[in-house]
């Protein structure tokens, strides 16, 4: 494979983990992905907070700082511009659902070379479409960006087309809740929003610097809130922000501030 | 780990799959839990069928029936009654949810030795409970027995106690649709039902059995279905078929037909 990442398993540079691993047989587990420039994590300690959250969202333990500090200095060391992925699972266990009597959760960590995104600031907008799958509402695993991504995965098998960049989701009672891979702002008449997610969505690390950044509420949007929208942006660790020019025949120009934004984005600590 | 499985994958002994399998990073696969007796697996041609219509509703090619057969010949040799349980993934990936260009399935068969199930022709009742948990609506993936299952997981996790048996979840509609680990059938004034399976839970291998064997019909099924039933019971491939005795004050004696039930679903072919 092109690009074979290097990878950690609970510490030890290793390319397997056991069939029995409940991350597999149940997608048991949570995960990050992140941008590590010139050997630095990018928004580490937001990364690090979201990942024990989603960890005690789920009720299992999570790895300590130390440990994934480890990981991600052994990465940064022969990978120094990187795509890095923690995933934490949560261990082997014996066949069926009821959690093993003292779980040890497994501890993966991966590196890939930094792939050729596009510039932000350069780069023209995002064409979107909209997913014909519509996501199912489960509040215990909203907000969380756990390992049960099959929603996500039938939702990108809608389309071959380069040409589209994202697809935007909506729940089953029609509301916007995000893109396959990114989180979704909207501004109109000058007042920034994002789809409340307490009932499907993953609330992402850039997602909540953008709510700050842009003093963005979270409220229901409906599709019709997107297509009157002033703007439309896309965000997540690893494209950061970026600006949507077309969907279908709807158009929009560049945001005026968008140089202005993802310069406040990318200069917080 | 004691009862330490037999694990083949992609044919071979192995005690590992790659951090990189999807299957892993997005429980993108399917699994079928069967019984082997004396070596031969129980219900097969139902197990492969469903296995395949499985497959194909995540639009993933399945291993063959001669792949699998394989695979099962050389458990049934080493440990003849077992819990088989074989997982089919799409394969490793680069990261992200994109489908890999020539995507490989990933095929793990295991077999750990037949737990001591109670004989279910002497057993007393099981012992129910209703689950905190509603399960979401996703009709993309109901029915299909895929690796997407922390619901599962987490209604699993809210009780403790050995006298509970099985737990019954509700959608978030309040519609019945299931036990955590069985289906469910309810029998009033002579006739059977089991919920419709058409936006959650997994339609399997036995329910299918029983619905011929009961001419059941599949219905819309609230609790106070449930608790004015004249009987409930539960079926899986593991336990086949189970009676509940108690739901909280509810209780049911033991069916008259049950053992009939049983006779007619064990000598099925």
């Amino acid at each position: 494979m092109p690009d074979a990442p290097l990878i950690l398993v609970n510490g030890s540079p290793a390319a397997s983990i056991s069939p029995l691993d409940r991350g597999l047989a149940f997608g048991d587990g949570v995960f990050r992905t992140l941008r590590m420039e010139a050997g630095e994590p990018v928004w580490w300690p937001d990364h690090l907070a979201k990942l024990t959250a989603d960890c005690r969202q789920l009720a299992m333990s999570c790895p300590t700082r130390s440990e994934w500090e480890q990981d991600i200095a052994w990465l940064a060391a022969r990978q120094p511009d990187a795509v890095v992925k923690l995933i934490v699972t949560r261990g082997t266990g014996p066949r069926g659902y009821r959690l093993p009597d003292a779980p040890y959760p497994t501890r993966i960590a991966m590196a890939t070379p930094l792939p050729d995104f596009p510039d932000p600031l350069a780069a023209s907008g995002a064409t979107v479409r909209v997913c014909d799958l519509r996501l199912g509402r489960q509040p215990r695993l909203a907000g969380a960006k756990h390992l049960n991504r099959l929603e996500n995965v039938l939702a990108r098998m809608e389309w071959d087309d380069p040409a589209i960049d994202e697809g935007i989701l909506l729940d089953d009672a029609g509301r916007v809740i995000s893109g396959v891979m990114a989180n979704l702002f909207i501004s109109s008449g000058g007042r920034w929003r994002t789809p409340v997610l307490d009932a499907c969505g993953v609330a992402g690390v850039t997602r909540a610097r953008l709510l700050g950044i842009l003093a963005a509420e979270e409220t229901h949007i409906g599709l019709a809130d997107l297509l009157g929208a002033d703007a439309v942006l896309l965000s997540n660790s690893l494209i950061r922000l970026r600006w949507v020019a077309r969907l279908g025949e709807r158009t929009w120009p560049r945001p005026a501030d968008f140089d202005d934004l993802m310069e406040k984005l990318c200069s917080g600590a």
